[in-house]
This record gives structure tokens, C-alpha cells and sequence, in this order.
């Protein structure tokens, strides 16, 4: 029976059932944690082999005969990007690759614009007044984090189920010369897991936009993470830009961090042949070169695009049981009450949960009694303000999949009792 | 007989001797270089050990249990700043160490007081007009150019043999309060070699600054590069800074770029805990973190710093011939003749030769054309420009011994021609 439907005193037997519950979880002193897309360490260990792909000497001479121990080739090595190329559908010379972090790259681009603007000709950003970003969200914390430190006025876009609100982005990029950029993860979206539709991705690539030099940012964290062989598939923004006559409107992010190793990977960045140009001449005075070992590493062990694919898969097998215990919690203890929806992802490393409005807050600190670390109630809106306090993100890679099922039992107990006790008080 | 006491018949004589040796080794088509201070492939060699220190998945594990494959520890490992704290006499807490190039931390470190000011409370430098930036000189081409961009109007400062002219940056700094800032490569400088005098440190730290945004960035590269065991000892600035009430007012780089690999190596910053706790606060938002299992690869390699004291001798032995092929070249062909000044350093990786005024484009000129590449003239100043045309940096480290001694015999015969060209023509 749904919540909503309960007498009084059902609600109250509901809730002192839900309390029971919790008071015996939290009794027991755990310690687990659902927060932070970490890819556990039976996935790390899929790459062991990576670290013995370079153990001498001569391994760290490239394909060319440059030496990977010494300085160079600041855009990253011409082997390396033919692995990572195919998986973002551009050529070697529309791709950079970087240090270990996509994080990073991003928001040294945006220091660019600010400091530069977008290209040489451009106006830098610094020099435009108060500036403006697109979020659609739930989205990412750390995404929104870089804007807010860079002062720019973040306005919330509503996500539909096919990817954010495209007449609101539309409408506000055409009249609004302020509005700068726009944060997306494309593809099994953090925290939502879904996938952008064809129409949404066109809509991107033709929209008129008031500002000449409005960025989409296109953080593809995900592009190879599927969870089943029937997977999505998401359109080729930058092949969309071009064909729109807007080549230089999207930069394309991504990184090995959940397909080698989180804190050692390789991060690339990828656009249109002129904006990778003038990245790359700005980038020439940044630093000499990014590690260029490491990546050779990742082209030994992977060999080719095909290669990281198969890989992948292994990270599906690890991955999936993980998801259908959280979705099977959900589906069993939630579902009946109408307490709650969420996303099913075909990829990624969350769910997105949505709570009773007003309840989020309340579940996040019930769960955080009884020893469950969540993402922060609010962490998946700018500035942390979730305007209905009603979204949740959970992790499920990290944990082994007995510890996420408990996890999951004390979750759901959590919704219970949060949600009756709104009820009881509303 | 000095050149400048020749008459013109035996200057003609000495011409046309000169050209003709030219003339001999331009004719072999030779391929030589001289220009960036790389390491060797000797040198590389050294640390082939530190590929096979973390092989296997349980090699990841920091000492702490951080899971060095995975996300986190934003201001490097703690047992890796143990290795690298004694080289800059400083505490944990004092440091961050970052990716592998110490050159994207000064540029990065700029951008964000650009952006953000140099601590919480201070007005961003984008906000307060036209900059300027102390440049000592000859200096290193790569900080004049990272100043260059961000549109620093860059001041030449004259290099004495103890270090900069001290009475010059005191005058300005003391008087302008747009100068906010000083490059500085305090030990076996590129190119000078030489060493500041603890007089220099202390006027450095003590003096007056118009600005209290003003910032010292001393670019530590060479602080165990010693060329002899009775090696330079530079007073330690930061410390300095401390007694004299200024803690906050310089910021030191350092990176294993040449005690390890110069592609993929550690970089890192020190300064006073406020300006590294500051630092880090933005750091959080930039990235997850830097790569952990290169870091981890460097303390199970050198140990301790005594460990990596003892590496560095190893590199002595290596690099010290070819300084002395260089010095030995010049004390010979050229010192006979008056036509030009060089130093001695006892550590680094330069030789920075004085020509005659005038002489400095030609020479490189002539050596490019007879198959010796050398750093372009004027790369030593700002904005590529020497006042005299006379600075020519020599980087002895890269070519082998063979190689460089033929390469020092064309660069000397370029040095005798383009002088006798100058007189017979002034």
C-alpha cells in the first residue's frame, strides 16, 4: 500500500516497524559508504598487468623513437591517442592528452577562457562582466564546484528523462550574452545514469546562442562504461557541432580514471582541429609535457580501442550485480509505498534517487547514525541547494556486494522512516 | 693575442683562418645539439630501477592504506613528501606535490592569483590593472614566457656573479606597487650557474615591498644538482622570509624532473603553511588528485632523501665531464682571444656565454647552419630580446661526451668568426 494512501495509525504502525529496524542497524556500528564513484579494488585489480608492461628501460621508447623519459610532445603521444581516438570519434590531431586527470583539464579550460578567452581573437572571459553557466542537474558536485570557484552564476536546467530541458536551454542561451558554457555528462549521466536522445544532442549542436563564444562542456566520463551488452548509444556531439556549421561550440572530456586506475589514468580532451590548435599553444607555455610513461603503459597493455572494449566488459561483470543490488533493494522495499523514484542505468556509477520532497537531507543523516556514508543531500545541485531537497546519489561500485546489500537494507529503512515521519508531521 | 688589439691584417688573417675551419665542419653535415637542458639517456638509465618498484596490485598500498590506484590525497602521499621535504628543508605541511612538471604548478599557481588573489582576503591580480614582473637576466626562457602570456610587463633585471642586482629590486619593488612578483633560479641558475649569496636571500626576504600581494617564485630546480662534491649551499629563503616577519612572501618549486625522468617525474611547491593550506583549498576544486603510484614509485626507489643525495652523485659522474669538455673548450679557443666571458657553475645544467655586444645572433646562426643547434639568442630576456645581443646559454647534459666536444669545437669556431666579422666591420 502506498504511503500516501495510509490511515493515521497505519502510517504510525508503519513508521515504528521502520524505527525498529533502523535501531537495530544502527546498533550494530557499521561502517559502509555508498558516496563517491570509486571503482572498487577487485576492478583495479583488472589492471594489474599495466604495471608491468614498462619495467625497463628501452619499453619507454615510443613508436617514433622519442624517449618517454625525457621531455616532449605536450599534446601526448601519437600511439596513445591512436588508442584513445577511436573511442571519442575524432582524429589524433582533434585530441590532447593530459596528466591523470579530466578534472583538471576542464577546469584549466575554463582558466583559459577566463584568462584568454576561447580562441585569440575572443574577448576574454574575465573581461565580460558577471558571467553565467548552464547546470543541468541533479549533475555532478565537482563539476558545479568549478564553476562557483570561477564566480560564475549557475542556473538550474531540470533533467528529463531524455537529457536536460532543452526549450529552457534553448530559450536562455538565445537571449542571455552572459551565458557562457554549459556543464553535460552525456552519457550514463552522473548522477542520473541516462543518456542523452539523438534530438537532445542535435538541439546542442544548432542551437543559436546570444554569446559568440557560449562552450558546452561534454564530460564523457562514461562513453565505454555499459552495464549490459544491450547498451546505449549516444550521438557524436562534435561531428553534430560541424555539421551545424558551430565546429568549435563542444569540448569533449575523458579519462581511463574507471578503466585503468582512478588516481593514475590518463585524461584527454578532444574538439574541433582549431580549438585543439589554440589550446594546445596556450598549453605549450603551461608545461613541457604530461607523463608520457604512463601513457605508453596503457597503450602496452591495452593495444587498441578494441582491446579497452574487451576490458570494459570486465568491469561490466563487476559492476552489474552491484547495480541489481541496490535496483533489487529498491524495487522490493520502496516500490510498494511510492516513496521514492529512481533511474535504471544501462552504465555509469550511480543511481539517481529521488525522495518524497523535503526528505532527502533527513535520509542522508539517518543513514550517516546507523554508519552509511551517501553523497551529501543537496551535493548533486549548485551551490549544494537542492531546491526540493529530494535527490540522492548513490554510489554502488565501491563497496564488496554483500556489504552494498546491507548497505541497501539500511538505505531503504531510512527512506521508510524518513518518509512516514513526514507524513506524520505534514 | 687579444682580437681587439689585432691589427686589421692579422684580423683578416685570423677571419679567414677561422672561416675556413668553419667552412671544413659545415661541410660534414653534421647534427649536434646544445639547446635544452635534457638529460642524457645515461642519465635516464640510472632510475631504471624505479620501474620495477610497483608492479603488482599490492605494490599500490600506501604506508597509511591508501589505495594508491584510486582517488584521493589531493597534496601528494605523506611518505613521498617525507622523501622530498628535507631537499627544501620544509614540513609536511608545507608542501604539495603535484604531477610531473613543477613548470604547470608556477603557471598554475600565477593563474590562480590572477583569478583569486594570493590569499583569501586579496583582490585577484586581474582586478588591479597593467602588472609587472622582475625578470633577473639571463634567466629562464620558460618563466619569462609564462609571464609574457599572462601579460606581466616583464622588468630585465641584471645579474651580478652573487645574484641578481639586489639594489635595483629593492628600489622598484619599494616604489611600485603594480610589480607583483620575481622569478628566480636561486642555485645553479639556468643559465647563469650561479649561486645567490646569503646576502642576496636575506635582502630578498627582508626588503620592502608597495605591494603586499608581492610574491618571490624561487624556482628550486637545481638544489641537488651539484657538479662537484664541493658543491654550493644556498641559504634557505623560506626560512628567511619567516625570521624576517614575511612568511607568506615567497613560494619554492622543486621537481625530480632531473633526479629521476624528465617526462614523468614529481614536481612540487613549498611555502608557509597559510600559503600551501590557501594553495590546497583550490587545489580541491582543480582535482581529485595527482598520480599517487608514480609517487609511490619514487620513495621505493630512493628511500630517503640521503638515498637520493647518494642518486645524485651518480649524475655528477655523468654530467661533469661534459662540463669540463665544454670549459676546457672555451678556456682554450676562446679566452686567448678576449672575445668573450663564461661562467663556472658547480651545479646545474648550463653554461651561459658571453659574446662580444652584437655577436650572439650570428654565432647561433652559424652553428645552426653548421649543424649545432643552440638555445636562440636572446631566449635568456624577456621577450626573446638581449639588449646586447651577447648571451648564449650552452647545454652541455644531453649529447655524448664525443659529440659535444665537436660540437664545442664548431660553436668556438663561430664565436672566432662572427667576432672578427664584427670588429673588421665596426
Amino acid at each position: 500500500m502506498e504511503l500516501s494512501k495510509m490511515s493515521r495509525a497505519e502510517l504510525e504502525a508503519f513508521k515504528n516497524e521502520a524505527q525498529a529496524k533502523y535501531d537495530e542497524y544502527k546498533a550494530r556500528g557499521l561502517s559502509l559508504n555508498m558516496a563517491r564513484g570509486k571503482p572498487s579494488a577487485e576492478q583495479l585489480d583488472l589492471t594489474e598487468g599495466l604495471l608491468t608492461t614498462v619495467v625497463k628501460s628501452s619499453d619507454c621508447i615510443a613508436d617514433d623513437g622519442t624517449d618517454c623519459r625525457n621531455y616532449g610532445v605536450v599534446d601526448g603521444l601519437p600511439e596513445a591517442k591512436a588508442l584513445f581516438a577511436p573511442m571519442l570519434n575524432v582524429t589524433n590531431d582533434q585530441l590532447i592528452l593530459g596528466g591523470s586527470s579530466s578534472l583538471n583539464m576542464m577546469y584549466d579550460t575554463i582558466a583559459k577562457f577566463l584568462l584568454f578567452g576561447v580562441n585569440k581573437d575572443a574577448k576574454p572571459w574575465k573581461d565580460q562582466g558577471r558571467l553565467k553557466w548552464l547546470c543541468p542537474c541533479p549533475g555532478y558536485d565537482r563539476h558545479f564546484l568549478v564553476t562557483e570557484s570561477f564566480g560564475f552564476e549557475m542556473i538550474n536546467i531540470p533533467m528529463n528523462a531524455d537529457g536536460p530541458d532543452m526549450d529552457m536551454i534553448e530559450k536562455l542561451a538565445a537571449q542571455d550574452e552572459s551565458i557562457k558554457g554549459v556543464w553535460c555528462v552525456p552519457m550514463y549521466g552522473n548522477p542520473t545514469g541516462i543518456t542523452f536522445s539523438d534530438e537532445v544532442v542535435k538541439r546542442f549542436a544548432n542551437m543559436k546562442t546570444k554569446a559568440d563564444d557560449f562552450r558546452i562542456f561534454w564530460d564523457n566520463a562514461y562513453c565505454v562504461h555499459h552495464l549490459s551488452d544491450d547498451h546505449d548509444v549516444l550521438l557524436d556531439l562534435l561531428a553534430e557541432c560541424e555539421k551545424a556549421g558551430n565546429p568549435d561550440r563542444a569540448i569533449e572530456f575523458a579519462s581511463t580514471s574507471k578503466i585503468s586506475y582512478a588516481g593514475a589514468g590518463v585524461a584527454m580532451m578532444a574538439s574541433s582541429k582549431a580549438n585543439i590548435d589554440y589550446i594546445k599553444s596556450l598549453l605549450t607555455v603551461q608545461t613541457i609535457g604530461p607523463d608520457k610513461i604512463n601513457q605508453l603503459r596503457h597503450v602496452k597493455f591495452f593495444k587498441n580501442f578494441e582491446g579497452l572494449k574487451e576490458h570494459m566488459k570486465k568491469h561490466q561483470a563487476l559492476l552489474a550485480p552491484r547495480f541489481a543490488a541496490v535496483l533489487d533493494g529498491l524495487d522490493k522495499e520502496i516500490a510498494p509505498y511510492g516513496i521514492g523514484s529512481w533511474t535504471k542505468p544501462n552504465g555509469g556509477y550511480f543511481i539517481s534517487f529521488n525522495a518524497m520532497n523535503g526528505c532527502a537531507k533527513r535520509i542522508v543523516e539517518l543513514c550517516k547514525e546507523a554508519g552509511v556514508v551517501l553523497t551529501g543531500a543537496g551535493a548533486t545541485f549548485p551551490y549544494k541547494k537542492d531546491p526540493d531537497d529530494s535527490n540522492i546519489r548513490i554510489a554502488p561500485s565501491y563497496p564488496p556486494v554483500d556489504e552494498l546489500k546491507l548497505a541497501v537494507e539500511i538505505f531503504t529503512t531510512a527512506v521508510k522512516l524518513a518518509s512516514a515521519e513526514k507524513l506524520l508531521n505534514s
